[in-house]
């Protein structure tokens, strides 16, 4: 795994005077964190099977680490993304040689469009958080922080917040760090894992959403496999608005140098609301896969 | 040293397909790689010394380094910057708590104020780059560098790129790379450095040098510490345009994720202009202090 995912950096800055950890996934090759569980799960497919390749869904960061992990691997790989996804996640995604079926998120299922391909092909149908190598894989960000946090404080981490669509990284890193609080973190109006914790079983988005910049966040149910996980480690949920993400966009280029995507910037957005403590925090930035239109409005 | 200047990451990319490394000292404390000497000069001022403080001129990167060494020692600091220098360097130096006194780059000598300002208070003048600890803190940066790209690749570097203003990072690379090939990078009409390698002595900036997006490395003649170093070491010089700049500072907005001045992108801005050869080398990209309108036009 090491020598394939890259160890992120553990960044620290201050927010309101006081010390806080940045854990910058946006610097994880492809561009977020996506790519630990893609090599996690596609390394573990038998030699037997590679020749017929992958299929997986996404609206970009896990079809980024896909396509990368079967490119490293010599498979063929075929994703299925929504019309409206970022040209940024579509180039990185054509960019590791992966074929792209697109779909129409509101008259279509791209479940159902994968599942076909992954039928006619023998192809194995790689999900992006409903699988305990997903979930697994991205759980390795979760041992860096506790090891990098130790170096950086001499003491153990006591809070991760993490952004949370289906809730791959938050299980996965909830696993990894069985020690320390988990905070999941949503846009308002998509704050179903976070009301699902609250309530104790699984409550799907409302029926009207608000719009949001999150694409990467635009998940409409959770998985049993992640809310299990994460009910059972007592994790709780926090909501930012919009001017909320754009402040910690604007933050992250101003102060941290980094460019993050809107919904990698939730965690980090709730601890510029004071929506959390900051203190024995770490923030995870999970990616960077924006366009430049997009990131140059919401940072003006 | 280290539990002060950050280690930055070593991060991998390709140009043109093949593998090539970036050390990011962009994510340094204060944007810049300017912090490792400021901490190293200011540390060793005797502490019957330090309460008269410490007086710098700077364009901002400089400026920032020696203003948050100085807040962490509990030390006074007066920062001589130009009218022109960046509003996001402005405010990062007085966010450290500096007092600062601009002046006119094209009127005023910002040696001879920092001089008088220095002497008035008995304040310890700190340059920004003809000094042997200046040189020595910026160094720490190629020590770093020959370590993470072992650890990445098994193997030893071979060449490292880097901007050259008064050639304080690239001299103290130089020194902490022994073994290594040293390249530094300058804007087209700001090649000083390169051209007095060329020469075997110093050579000034002409009279009219052209307007450059590079405010750090607009120094108007490099120093015989630097130079010295430079050239004893065989280093060479290679000149890139605002065009080459202002590819590098994308690359590394849709690549790298990162936020990077135009200053700081020199050397990347060599390598994909294809002016240097990429395998076994390293790009030092060396700040991200950069404000918002400029990094929009230039990543435009």
């Amino acid at each position: 795994m090491s020598r394939v995912a890259v160890v992120t950096p553990l960044i620290e800055t201050r927010i309101r005077g006081e010390p806080v950890f940045v854990k910058a996934e946006s610097l994880q090759r492809t561009g977020s964190f996506k790519l630990r569980g893609a090599w996690w799960r596609l390394s573990s497919i038998p030699d037997a099977q590679r020749g017929a390749g992958v299929v997986a869904f996404s609206s970009g960061n896990h079809a980024q680490g896909v396509a990368w992990a079967a490119q490293r691997l010599g498979m063929p790989a075929t994703i299925v993304m929504p019309h409206d996804a970022p040209a940024a996640k579509v180039a990185g995604t054509r960019a590791s040689g992966a074929e792209i079926v697109f779909y129409d998120r509101a008259t279509e299922s791209r479940e159902a469009i994968a599942a076909r391909l992954a039928e006619a092909r023998g192809a194995v149908l790689v999900p992006s958080f409903d699988d305990p190598w997903i979930v697994e894989g991205q759980g390795t960000a979760g041992l860096e922080i506790i090891d990098q946090y130790r170096a950086a404080t001499g003491r153990a981490v006591e809070r991760i917040a993490v952004c949370c669509g289906g809730g791959g990284l938050s299980s996965g890193i909830a696993l990894g760090a069985p020690d320390t609080a988990i905070v999941v973190v949503e846009p308002e109006g998509w704050d179903d894992m976070g009301e699902s914790l609250r309530l104790g079983a699984i409550v799907p988005v409302g029926p009207s959403p608000p719009a949001t910049s999150c694409d990467a966040l635009q998940t409409l149910r959770v998985a049993d496999l992640t809310f299990g996980i994460l009910h059972g480690r007592g994790a709780t949920g926090v909501a930012v608005s919009e001017a909320e993400i754009a402040d910690a966009m604007r933050f992250a280029f101003e102060t941290l140098k980094l460019v993050v995507e809107p919904g990698g910037a939730v965690a980090l957005a709730a601890a510029l609301a004071a929506k959390l403590p900051l203190a024995g925090t770490v923030l995870v930035v999970s990616g960077g896969n924006v366009d430049p239109a997009t990131f140059r409005a919401m940072t003006a």
